[in-house]
């Protein structure tokens, strides 16, 4: 069993630590973004790698559990530990914005290092600087941090070309359960000399180490980029639209997000109106962007790939984005749509994958799914490209969610049912946190269930790293 | 301690397995493409993973070794157990090439899963005929089976535009040390439910589980490829040659790999004569692949970069493909590079990575290193783009590898130490086996070496899954 983070623990901490690390629990290490959770723990904020050493190696002595905390952005309560059983005694939460320094930018090599309390944003603009791009891109990329997105292994809009976080990192520098620093950060392609423990802890949540800096791979800069807004009949459309566009474009296809006109309402009815891309406004709408070297326009290839989607009744209007400012607007509504949502606020929200001849399906089955436990309104959008949905379901027009309160964990199961049944996921790309811990427990094959239990066993045998978080606390 | 694989043990597998699974001991299964080791062990072909699972479970109840082979081209031993005390008694042969079934094909998913037994060169064709692109490509690719290249994470010439065989994996089976199955043969893109344990068994060379079957990615087929062979003055140019390219293409270069001219020297010194593709021959080429969506010819682009690598230095003359039959005779000097290589016989052979900037340097200093020991023939080539070398060490004309044997550990250190003071990895793509089990203890990072040994303890605590690669078996 862990101990809590006594007075005296804390006191015996500030021998060791500057006075600069220690901070006062506010609202922002206590809160998370969906409201759900209230936090519990003394923050400590070190400056260094060496300093993370020293208070992992000082809370593993004495037993004490660690909560780490990046941007503070996730959406699965990775982050923020609750006073209650589940959890384990009051943790140290361990704050990892003062390792904020981009250590080296190596341009000829595409190679970027962050410490772990970089902005995602700040990595994007130092590579744009250098003429290259880091490609990972997803909505709270201004607070996200290298650390975090890393910690769970996170998505956003264009996993269809570059990958998940994971796959966009070379080598991680990290602190072991037992406070020691694995020097990983390497600038290498390839390296086959041993087991992959950076893709091991990545996605780990925290769980298996602390990550504390990485080398990220960065991607030449695109010459021209492109995007179109087309109105879909239906989603087996827009799965045979997505086909269409590869076979034209290949894999300039960036991203190709699936949005529903619910989304649009939301826009609305949460003050974050925006003019109506799309005149009459159809029930689905795919978002494509295009990444191109010189040569064709990626307007001439939309252009290509709307005449043809209409031709084949794969498509029923659109717009090709005439310019930068045209397509950051189609983007705007995209990135708008969960700022909705959560002004809204849902009943319960789904980040699901399923494979990709399975969405049509799940889209159609989903309602009826619903409809036996009340009435919803259904907000799915998502990077359908990735077969990855956010499938959220909201109260209806003069409800709120607390009118659905005791309704939450049966709509959940309806849908992760389905989900699970398709052969999808339902922790795409939020990660598991403590929201699905019990979710891992219900769908997991049991044998990998038993296999990652014994790997936590042996990286973090006393526990101490994010209680409660993935596996629960034994 | 383990047991032998004894005649009685033999016997009882006999009560457990059908009679076809039963081989003998034949050459193909005791020797390596190197012609290094000559290995031991019962030969037990399983047709199923219910039997590679029985068969597991009985070896881990007797404690009896297990040694997995797949289409047994590995280059560093992994596939082999010789006969002497650091492997430990008589393994089972654990031959999987029975499990040799395309389960399915999804077309709209850009999914293809497969069994472990299936050859690389199998599955690029099923790909091709759902005109789709399994991107991973190697010389071996017709014997090699996507067990064996995802067991080794296998990297090949596409690695630059692709990933290795890691990256292209979606979702594994396996079969557990103690003889259970892990059903993870998911179709989807994104899945943050849980450890990432398929990378983690990718690449562990059979260590911490049996792959008996894997989700692949297909990409889209490109519409358009093309290659060009251009001479550079020096490796530096040959870097700053990639940075252009990529510059003007951008991703659409797919490979970027260097050769030098004893390459060729060893072409015709061994029969596998081709033309002199460029006149004056080079001491340094470089062949580049580019993959594009329709519009500009790849030999437009193709001219543009060697027009500006020309007026800039970096490159001094070259070819561009004018068809793909030119383009296949210039993938045939690449590919064929390897035979030469075994038929001159290498004294030492260095898979190695290094960081892009660091290569130049290596590249001028290593030669006197090795004129320290004695005079040698150095034949370095490789992909360039992913900072990927294979530097290899051959004896002078008139002298075999035979006089040489009592420097090759000495060649091997004064490479492997001028890689890792360099920041590289001495194991870049053909993975440990047991050829480099020392080079990790010596280069390994120690704490990353006391975590593989406790992820290994962990899922294999009696050592039975190939005992003596990656680790020393205890």
């Amino acid at each position: 069993m862990l101990n809590p983070a006594s007075d005296a623990f804390i006191a015996h901490l500030r021998t060791l630590l500057p006075p600069q690390a220690f901070r006062d629990a506010t609202d922002a290490v206590l809160s998370e973004p969906r409201g759900r959770w209230r936090g519990q723990g003394h923050p400590i904020a070190p400056a260094t790698t060496t300093e993370v050493a020293t208070l992992v190696a000082a809370c593993a002595a004495a037993r004490v559990g660690i909560v780490p905390f990046g941007g503070g952005t996730g959406l699965v309560g990775g982050q923020i530990m609750p006073a209650d059983e589940s959890n384990g005694p009051l943790p140290v939460i361990l704050q990892l914005d003062r390792l904020r320094t981009i250590r080296s930018l190596h341009p000829t090599e595409n190679v970027l290092i962050a410490e772990a309390g970089v902005t995602l944003r700040a990595v994007q603009d130092a590579a744009e600087q250098a003429n290259r791009l880091f490609p990972l891109s997803l909505a709270s990329e201004g607070t996200a941090t290298i650390g975090g997105v890393l910690a769970t292994n996170a998505g956003g809009v264009h996993v269809l070309r570059h990958g998940n976080a994971r796959a966009q990192c070379l080598g991680i520098e990290a602190v072991t359960a037992d406070g020691q620093v694995w020097h990983g950060l390497t600038r290498l392609r390839k390296d086959n000399a041993g087991y992959d423990l950076r893709d091991l802890i990545i996605g780990s949540e925290g769980t298996l180490a602390i990550i504390t800096a990485a080398a990220l791979a960065l991607a030449p800069r695109p010459a021209q980029t492109g995007s179109a807004l087309l109105a879909v009949p239906s989603p087996q459309a827009a799965l045979d639209l997505l086909a269409l566009a590869r076979d034209i474009a290949g894999d300039a296809v960036t991203a190709f997000e699936l949005i529903h006109k619910q989304g649009l309402a939301f826009l609305s009815e949460t003050g974050l109106a925006v003019p109506p891309p799309l005149d009459p406004l159809p029930d689905w709408m795919v978002l494509i962007d295009l990444a191109l070297p010189p040569g064709p326009t990626p307007e001439t290839l939309l252009e290509q790939i709307a005449e043809q989607a209409l031709a084949r009744d794969l498509a029923t209007d659109g717009t090709i984005a005439q310019s930068q400012s045209q397509r950051a607007a189609f983007w705007h509504i995209r990135e708008t749509i969960p700022e909705a949502n959560r002004r809204i606020g849902a009943v319960s929200s789904h980040d699901i994958s399923l494979p990709l001849s399975e969405i049509p399906a799940f889209i159609a089955t989903a309602p009826a799914a619903l409809a036996r436990i009340d009435t919803f309104r259904i907000n799915c959008f998502g990077h359908l490209g990735d077969g990855n949905l956010h499938y959220n379901v909201f109260p209806a027009p003069g409800r709120t969610r607390a009118d659905h309160d005791h309704q939450r964990s049966a709509v959940k199961t309806a849908i992760h049912d389905l989900v699970h049944a398709a052969g999808g996921s339902v922790a795409a790309e939020h990660g598991l946190g403590r929201l699905k811990v019990t979710d891992l427990e219900t769908y997991a094959d049991p044998v990998k269930l038993a296999l990652m239990r014994k790997v936590k066993q042996a990286l973090d045998p006393q526990g101490i790293l994010n209680p409660g978080a993935v596996l629960r606390a034994p």
